[in-house]
Order: C-alpha cells, then sequence, then structure tokens
C-alpha cells in the first residue's frame, strides 16, 4: 500500500506542486488532487516538467476529485462535462488512474428517484473517465447525524453502494473506502474480507473520537491512531485482500486547521507509521 | 391504434386460446397473456397452428406479463430468470414484441437501495427479451392510497419513470402508459404530447369513479366510459404524437367478476366504441 | 419531413449566421452545422440572440458533426473528448438533438478489432452526447469503391449498421440514412419499411448520375431530381414509417463548387419543390 | 494458484461426479465442467449431496462451458438462452463463478459484422451469468492456421480481445488465459505482467511441440513440461500479478486419447508438479 495524504490535515500547504513536495519530504508516496490544478501546472511546466518532478520525488497523484455536480439539477449537471473531459485529459497525462467523489447518505430529493438521475449520470461520468483510463470511486458516507441530515434516506454502507454499483454497470467504478465510514457502519475485519481488492478504488484513513458511534461527526476526525477506530483491522483486512493501491489521509476538521503544514505532515508522517507498524506493515 | 383486452374485466374466460376466440368475436385485435400460457399453447398446437389461429382471428399478443419476480430477493430474482427466457422465446415464436411490469410506488425497503437493485435487475431481464425482439414496459402506478402503503415512497410518474428508464439505459425499456396512472397523477394532454410514441411499449385504458382523486383506489376500475377519466383527452394525445400500438382494457376490482365473459367482453367492446368514437378514432 | 441544407451544394457561404439566413431565404427549414461554430456563435450573439435569430429565420439546426476522431488512435480519441462536450454543450443550448458521423466501408486496421475500438468509443461519443439530449447518427457509406479503397471490408449497409448500433447499445443511436448510400447499396422501398421512424436520426437527400451502381463515386453526387436514384420511393417510404426530422441535402463533389451561394441554394429550393412534390408531399 | 482438469487430456472418465472423484484422487482442486451435467447432478443428488461431495473431494468447479451458440444465426443464439439460464443457475448453486468460451481467430462471416453481432450477444450471456454472480472468459485462440482458416481475419490477440472486453462494457467480462494461444502469439511474460489479475477469468495450461510457431497445430497440444512453452514464465508472471485462480490443463489431440483416466490424471498430476515447482509455486 502506498502512503498518501489529501488536503485535509495538512493545512495550508499551497499550490499542487508545493504539496507533492511536503508529501515527498514526509515520506509520503501519493497526494489526491484536482484536475484542474493539474491541468494548470501542466500548462505552466509541461507534461514533461510534471512528471519528472513527481518522478524524482517519488510522488504520484492518487486520485483526482470529481468535479462534476451530479447532485443537484441536470443543468449543472451537463455544465461540468467539458470540465470533466478535460480534467481527465490532464490527470491520465500524468497517468493518474483515479476520480473519486462522495454519496451524501440522505437527500431532499426523492430517494428512488434521486437514486435513477444519479445513476445515469454517474455513469456518464464513468465512460469520460474510463475514456481515459480512469477508475471512478464512490465514497458511502457513514456518521448518523449525516444519515437524517436530509428528508429522505439515501445509501451509506458497502453492500448498498456495491449495488448501486451494479446498477451503474462500468467496470472502471469502485469504492472509494475510508476508515471513518467503515467505523460508523460498524464495519469489521470480515467485512472487508467479502471484498476484493479490484473493487476499491482508493482508501482514506483518520480515526474517531471516543464517542459512542452514533454520535461522531463526520467533520470531527482525528489522525491515524488518536482515535477508537481500529485501523489494524482496517489495514490487515486491506491488506488480506491484496490491496495494493494509495491509502490517503483525510482530516475533516470544523475549522481549517491553522499549523504550519510541515507540523501537520511530520504528524502524518508519525500516525502513518503508527499504525502501518501496529498492522505489520512496511 | 389496437383495441385490446387484458383478462382483468372479462370474467373467467379460460384458456388463452378461448381468450382470443372471445377478443375476436367482440371486435378485438389483441389480447394480453402469459409467457408460460403462450409455450404451452405452442407446445399443444405447435407453432403455426397457433399463429394460424391467431391470424384467422385477426387477433395478437399485446404484451406477456414479466414472470420474474424483480421486487424482492436477489434468490427469487435469479430463480426466475430460466422461465424469463423460455417466456420470450414463446413469445418471439408468436411475433410477440412486448413484455411488461408494473411498479408498485412505495416499499418497505431503503428507496434507494432498491432502486439501484430494481435498475440491475430489469436492465437483466430487458436484455434478455431484447434478445428476442421484445421491449419491455414499465408500469408507473399513480393511486395515493399506494404511495403511503409501504414505508418508503418509490416512483409513480411519468418523469421519474423516463429518468430511471434512463437509468437502465437499454433502448428496448419504454413505458406502460395507463389511464388510471396517468389520471391520478392528475396527467394532461400536454403531458401526452410531451411523450414521443417510441417511449411507449403499451397502453391500458379504464376509468375511475367520481371520487376526489386523492382517493381513487387501484381496484376501483370502471370500464372506459363509465367514470370520470377523460378518455378523450388520453386518446387523442396518444393519436396526437403517432402511438400506433394496442390500447389493452385492464379493469381491477376487489372481487373477481362473475358475470359471463361473453356478457363483459360486448360491455368493453360498447365501452371501447364510445370512447374512441369520442376521440374521433376509427 | 423538414428540408435541410448542408454546406455540401451551396459553395462559399461563410459563416454559419449568413448559412441560416440564406437557408431561410430559399425556404429551408434546417441547416447543418459544426459545433464549435455554434458554440462562438453563441458567444458573439449571446444564446438569446441565436435563438432570436433562429426563431426568426424559421431555421433550426438540424445536426452537428461528430468532432471526435474516433477513426485512428486511442490518443487522437481522447483529445477529443474536452471539444465533444463543449459541442454538445453549445448544441443543446440550441435545441440541437441530432450529431452524426459517417462510416467508411473499409479499414486498413484489422476490421474486427476496429469494430472492438469503434463500439467502445462511439458508445462514449453517445454516451456523452446524451447526456445532453442529443442522438448520434451513423452514416454508413454504400459506393463500392470505397468498399476496397482500404484493406480490410468494413461495413456499408443498413443491415449492418443497425446490428452495430445494438452492439453500441446506447438508445440514442440510430441512421443517418442517405439516399446516395441506399442507393449504391440498391436499397429498395420495401427496405425502408422495415424501418422504424425513431431508428432514424438524420436524412441526406442527393442524387446520383446514370452509370453503373458499382462504379457511382461517392463525391460524384448530383441535386435531387438530376439523377437516378428513385427518390420518389425514398421519401415516400420515409413518409410512410412516419419519418418527420430533418432531410438535409448534401452534395458531394470533387472540386469545391465556385458558384454564388445564392445561385446554389436556389438550385437547392428547386431540386427539392421537384422531389418533394413527386412524392406527394408538402 | 488451483492446479485444476478439463475433460481435455484424461481420457473417458464418465460421469461428472466421476470427474471430480478423479481429480480429487490425483492432488487437482478444480475441474471444469458443463452446465447441463452439474444441473443434472444436482437434480440427482441434490445440490447439498453434491456440495457434500464436493467439499469432501476438496475439488471446485473452476468452470463452466458457454452452451450458448453466439457463433452462427440469431435463432440459434436465441435458442440457447433459456439453457444458458438454466446452466447459470445450476452452476450458482455450486457456488461456480466461471463460464468460459473461445473465439475463433477468422470468420466466414464479414468480419466487423460479425464482430458487432458477437458484440452484442455475448453481452447479453454476461448479463445473465452476471445475474448469477458468474464471470465469462473469453479465450482468444492463437494458432496460425485457424487465423486463415476460414475466409477473415477475426482477433487472436490478447490487446484485441481486452478491446473487445471493452467493447462489450461488462464488468463480468474477462481473459481465458491459455498458454498455448500466449505462446503462438509469441507472448512474453512482460506482457503478463501488463494485465491485472482480475482481467484473468480463468486460465489453461498445456505445451507445444518444438516446431516453428507458426506451424503449431491447435490440437496437437502436450502434457505441461513436455514441450517448449515457457510455463516458467508464465506462471511466474501469473504470480506476479496476483493471479489466485484456476490453472486447468487443457490437451487437445486429433484422436481421442485412449489409456486409462487414471494414468493419464496420474501423467498430468506429474506434468503440474514439475512445472509449478520449477516455476517455484507450491
Amino acid at each position: 500500500m502506498i502512503k498518501g495524504l489529501s488536503r485535509a490535515g495538512i493545512g495550508q500547504v499551497g499550490s499542487v506542486e508545493n504539496f507533492a513536495a511536503l508529501a515527498s519530504r514526509f515520506g509520503f508516496g501519493a497526494i489526491d488532487a484536482g484536475g484542474t490544478e493539474l491541468e494548470e501546472w501542466i500548462a505552466a511546466a509541461g507534461r514533461d516538467g510534471v512528471q519528472s518532478f513527481l518522478q524524482e520525488k517519488k510522488v504520484q497523484i492518487g486520485s483526482i476529485g470529481l468535479s462534476v455536480e451530479w447532485r443537484h439539477d441536470e443543468d449543472k449537471f451537463r455544465a461540468g462535462l467539458p470540465r470533466l473531459a478535460k480534467d481527465a485529459q490532464a490527470a491520465a497525462e500524468l497517468g493518474v488512474t483515479r476520480c473519486c467523489t462522495y454519496v451524501l447518505p440522505s437527500t431532499d430529493y426523492n430517494a428512488a428517484h434521486f437514486m435513477a438521475l444519479a445513476t445515469r449520470r454517474l455513469r456518464t461520468c464513468a465512460d469520460i473517465l474510463g475514456a481515459y483510463g480512469i477508475r471512478l470511486g464512490l465514497e458511502f458516507v457513514g456518521p448518523h447525524h449525516l444519515r437524517t441530515r436530509w428528508a429522505n434516506p439515501f445509501i451509506w454502507d458497502i453492500r448498498s453502494t456495491l449495488d448501486w454499483i451494479g446498477a451503474i454497470d462500468k467496470s472502471n467504478v469502485g469504492l472509494l473506502f475510508d476508515a471513518y465510514h467503515w467505523y460508523t457502519n460498524e464495519g469489521t475485519y470480515e467485512d472487508i474480507l467479502k471484498l476484493s481488492a479490484d473493487q476499491i478504488v482508493h482508501v482514506h484513513i483518520n480515526d474517531a473520537p471516543d464517542v459512542p458511534v452514533a454520535e461522531v461527526l463526520d467533520n470531527d476526525r482525528l489522525y491515524p491512531g488518536e482515535g477508537v477506530i481500529d485501523l489494524t483491522a482496517f489495514l490487515k483486512g486491506l491488506q488480506a485482500i491484496g490491496y495494493q493501491g494509495v491509502v490517503a489521509q483525510e482530516i475533516l476538521r470544523p475549522q481549517p486547521l491553522t499549523q504550519p503544514s510541515e507540523e501537520l505532515a511530520a504528524k502524518s508522517q508519525q500516525a502513518f507509521a503508527k499504525v502501518f507498524a501496529a498492522a505489520g506493515l512496511e
């Protein structure tokens, strides 16, 4: 598995180039980035320049975010497709093979109707991404408070998300598997063993405070090893099924972190070292 | 448009052969049938025998019912697929090009999850039917009492059903458009004009009692022209968009009808004559 | 049916705005255009401005061309997808619902492998177009000399193209049906009757010189009524199946036409008047 | 990897039950079987009976053959779908997750048209199989003599077959990867490394005589280790990419083998032991 960082948890790191350099300095092999910033970086430094930089830093782009707004009306969705194609084009030039989006567990729309619309829309996104050799990861979101935040329950667990992926019916769609959502679904090691590695597009790691699981807030995340999630089981499960991709830290907080990025990256490095060691990894 | 009968509204008519003969006698050009009874009929009389009979009677099989149980668990669904393939095979031998199923407007399952499962399952059904040149019609169900009959709202109107058809993403899927459900959705002539004929796989006709629309019961249907549905607008709308397929009567009642089938078929014939004439048809 | 023009046959007409105005002046209700020129027009005149202009001129955009290069390598294909999304976006803003591409009847690639690649690529195009409510028309190309122009035979007739559309498996894909290719396939009125109107996305009209059908050259086209194609049967067939879309003139010539566009448009108007009248249309 | 047997190479072994018992006796963990014989076995012994037998013998059913005739006309194809659904049902009851078919490298049909038809047909098969959790493996066929056996070249290598799988566009379709076809395509270890384990549905192993590669006959196969195929590279490649499925022996011969099945199974056991050991496996 490749240790990775997202911007959530490292403060104001600046440009994607700075971000990649920081990640490299603290022993990370991947960062999550935005398609547009990749396009701009390529425009500025040239594809070869960016590739050389990343190779020198031994950092890959683990995943880009899905920039299309698929959660609301049709006009917004359509308006985002040219951008998605350009994101995918830029990402593919750098060898990126992952793009991810999250799925809120409730909705103000009629849930069945929205599921039908979202199925079609995400299939279109997957088709565009697939043309560039990029997989689409869907992140189910577990915290209980979000299941009732909007009027109608949507989906929030592995089983439903896999069934949804079956409905989307594109071979390049899989899970973004986040420790926080596994935990808030009270997932087990055995649940991970039921997955195959190729069903997992991307992984997020983080930790949760010691409060009742039904009270865990989505943006109250801790660094790996600081909380109560059994990350040893999490990482061992991923290891057991042969997952070899990126495990990227994602620490959502109610307020932006104000510490220097170096300090937060160092903290992240230590957090990864601790939980990976506990799981007998690297 | 071709006047058709389903078994709902003509009492105990017996075998499909009897049903076809009765329909013919009373001026109908189509009947809805079951795939299994068609297979058995072919087994007994030979494909040529059945075809000759239908040609002589000038009756076609307008649609078969979808025999697969797609609304519950995966085992039941799977168990029905061999039967579906045989239904489709038998139907195709008789030139049948339509297969239909209804969609209940609420569900005890999580509505979004069930939508995902149903999307995948109906795609599989559509794919099997498509191999035999058969289209799949989805019937949205409008009566208000069924929208809350089970715990979670599903879908019940044209727009949602078309969006679902987009999610299923097979070119041989369309609407079963039933006057009762159009009425209980307070559909208008203009709503029909927004459709294209090729979006409609099959049509049901019937009438509704003069009660508030939110109180109309699904199984309290009247013969065409006996109630308050504006069937003139309904038929004129279908005419305007160029629909040339079958319009089959479906009269669901709380109790089985006990009158002789001849009497009910004659009543149906007069009902069709009245509403078709009012719409300026044939 | 709506009489339409493409740029092939009217000389150097200039901007799309001029083209629309010219078409209007000579009684045409539609023009074929490029997605990029529509985007530029909208950028210059505003969406409302363009819409008003077209409404005033009573001209619609019948179809845009598929700008993606799907016939060669994967890099070229990918590179065209952002442009396609923007084309579709611009087209949709003007209510355009058709996009077309032609299919050469032979290839230097292994024909089976190329068919597999082209199936996937055109599905992706169809998916992007479908997101904007646009259908994709595939134009089979009949002239015999092109069937052996490259090393391996591909496809060139209705049956194969419909089967290909089945392989692509998107409900928004259909035929661009061109009189020239129908003729060079020795198509008949009965062949048209076997189609349904919704299988036809767009129609081209033109005429062929009186040479043996196997010797007809693709770029030796005449104006409707000047040659030997039975355009009466062609138009009556389309009428019989209920086709109500655009019939656009496409006159491919070995050299650019040098006459003034007004002269050629007037000639086109008379050509249409003649063949439409012969078919009992408008 | 699980050592497996097909019936090709073990003579007249009789019923599937006998076959499973024989495989078990000689240290194999899987056999390839037919869906119909599985259905009959279940009918005779009960699902639990068959499962117990297989568990006791430590033998799984590695793959069933695709019984549908997808290579010829539409009627034959359709006629096989009910059987396919029953095969899949029977296989799923025994936990079988693989179904395979081979692809001849030339065809008397127009290659592009046949590719389109075959794409649609195999998608339908994949959809039916997918409903039962079964993957479909496509076996490209490499021997040169078959590439020109019929009038038009089709496809015969990894790249084309993967592109075809992309055209079929179902996530449960992958390769049946056969050492003989890898060899006759002059495949390398590096070619295997380019694959991911989840692209491989099933593996065949065998060996080729020491004749020029262009002269290797499809039905002149030797037992593993008897010929010139670099099975060490083959197995190490599969190991390197993490393939953990069945590797089933398939020895096609011009004439049926007449030795006792025990003798041939013993020979097979020794052959596997030799090549697995050479590759550092088990």
